[in-house]
């Protein structure tokens, strides 16, 4: 392990978790046990089993989010299971309370077939407000997500399909402003074809956009392939309206937008040279981006994003999640519409008045960025 | 709904949930998100992917409790459900921060069968250090924890038997000291044969004391019954020498303890007037005693207890699950032991140094108590 590592480990070893509990009494007295738990707490569970749906009201359902992974698509990282995936889970808990004032809790599953992961999550549904499903793998995440935004009465989403997709329509608007093309007009190019890929190229086709092409590992998603199945045979039919075919390589070549969302793949400079004049490209493999911002710059690119805090431009779905379920939980919504999603990322655009190469979207420090989205969400 | 009920419901209402998620570390700057989360998080997911035991250390499963319940048997209320037990899941939550510093969070169950509950419990087991059950009925109580602690790797404790079987088990020793009885030679009858009684049942027997008899709804639990089956077969054959039967009140007669463990059945005046002289009586039901202090009394009970924190000698196991869970979490210790219970007992018990009538047990403002548990806990 390098020094850095180490270093990050180390950090997170002496502090032994990032969030924790507090209770919003206290108990000095006798009397504050017998309203806070027995006897005073049996007039509540009464009143409970008799009105479910105060429980929104009357306990922690009103604040609550379950921040679920089983680990099988982790950052970059690909399939690294619970374990793996629960410094990612207690780190968005902690971004939750951070940015957006929500308990949230993190939950990684040692199941990982789709009937399995939708059954645990409606079990434990009841003490929370809402379920942020997270780096759960392609093609899974769709049924998983879809299931359980039918079956239960509160909001679900996955946030590598849409927080992703909403942050990157953001970007896509104001990266147009500063290389002034017609976003609606321009050609989109994503790297990458799973939730993130999918999410994104479904929501700029929603906010109008016309040419996007996707490519996974095997080239680009086209109606000329004959392996594709279930979310990307769906996209073969609403996407590349060309019809191109073959390398990922060839659909980069003219395109005004690179999106890297291939959890782990490269971009080469030689591909970024191959874009169109006043190119953009987002490279948001996490931690490593598909193409460093060096790089990509001296390849000619005019506007430069990756995920990662460290780097101007975050295109990071940490500007989304916190206002979305913010939103949603003040609001009592229960299904994040396509509406929703859109006027999210107008929202969040229109807090850079005046875009620039560096400056395309606000920091997660911004302090106007998650009431700005949960004002969205109604 | 009674004024004091609506008082109460109106005071969680006020709330809006009694315990909340902490940021330990706050993100004031971008390098903070650098660390705390992304591309700082990957480290620790890569590490903890190749490590899964270092969670222990690294993440929240440091210190972390679920408090799980499927609402089956919730306090003297009975199945009432998932949101029915939210309330008082949370409220072991505060208790467990309060006077332990656990990170525990609630989790109510929308499935029932035991073979469900099982592998959601496994399924949600690798973000927590323990896992409190709570408030599910027997017999499925019994098979639901015996198999989690086989298949789990972190403690897991059904508090209504182990927790109330520890504070019982203290009780009896100080109860003892104030009538000036030998504990093992006393006549223990107990009301009440599900998880509580049954494992107040076989800790007072483990301890050492032989004559102890319980009965259920239909009667005494006795070699007679032809109706058992599952741990109340198991009870009749360790339990009841004298193979008494018949009426609750049968086993009453000439008892030195009665112990109401029934979760919202009955104890009359007339049969605590049946009872041996100096006798004991603890009424645990909640939030409604089997039979009131004052009318114990009255019919001569010596020393007498409640579940209730607004009665003197509460004998309830919020004495005891924040230390059981502290220890086995700072110790990491897998499995509580027979000899841990009994540890836990003695050394509760040992805080009252001079037992009164009305002063056998500490109270949970003492605090020794969990310490004192904790240490027992090893």
């Amino acid at each position: 392990m390098d020094p850095k590592s180490k270093k990050i480990l180390a950090a997170y070893k002496k502090l032994g978790g990032r969030i924790e509990t507090r209770g919003k009494v206290q108990l000095p007295r006798m009397e504050d046990f017998s309203l806070w738990y027995t006897p005073g707490v049996g007039t509540v569970s009464s009143y409970l089993a008799k009105h479910p749906k105060d429980a929104r009201s009357v306990s922690i359902k009103k604040n609550s989010v379950a921040v679920v992974s089983d680990g099988s698509a982790v950052l970059g990282l690909g399939n690294i299971g619970p374990y793996g995936a629960l410094p990612v889970m207690e780190g968005k808990s902690l971004i939750f309370k951070n940015l957006a004032h929500i308990d949230a809790w993190p939950i990684v599953l040692d199941v990982h077939e789709p009937e399995e992961i939708i059954k645990v999550v409606k079990a434990i549904a009841p003490a929370f407000g809402g379920i942020n499903l997270e780096d759960i793998a392609g093609p899974k995440c769709f049924e998983i997500e879809r299931r359980l935004i039918e079956e239960l009465d509160i909001p679900v989403m996955h946030d590598d399909q849409h927080g992703t997709a909403i942050v990157v329509l953001a970007a896509v608007l104001n990266a147009a402003k500063v290389v002034k093309k017609n976003a609606k007009k321009m050609r989109i190019a994503i790297l990458g074809a799973g939730a993130a890929g999918s999410g994104t190229a479904r929501l700029l086709r929603t906010y109008g956009i016309r040419d996007i092409v996707l490519a996974d590992s095997k080239g680009i998603i086209s109606r000329k392939r004959t392996d594709l199945s279930g979310e990307k045979l769906a996209l073969s039919k609403i996407t590349n309206p060309r019809n191109v075919s073959g390398e990922a390589s060839e659909m980069i070549k003219n395109a005004d937008v690179l999106i890297g969302l291939s959890g782990g793949g490269k971009i080469t400079e030689a591909e970024v040279k191959s874009m169109a004049p006043r190119s953009i490209v987002f490279a948001m493999a996490n931690p490593i981006p598909e193409i460093m911002p060096d790089v990509a710059k001296k390849a000619g690119a005019a506007v430069i994003g990756t995920g990662r805090s460290d780097f101007p431009n975050q295109v990071n779905n940490s500007l989304v999640f916190p206002g979305v379920f913010r939103g949603a939980l003040d609001r009592g919504v229960r299904k994040i519409t396509d509406d929703m999603k859109l006027n999210a990322a107008r929202a969040l655009a229109s807090l850079i008045a005046h875009p620039s190469p560096t400056k395309i979207l606000p920091t997660v420090l911004d302090k106007r960025v998650v009431p700005t989205i949960a004002k969205a969400i109604r």
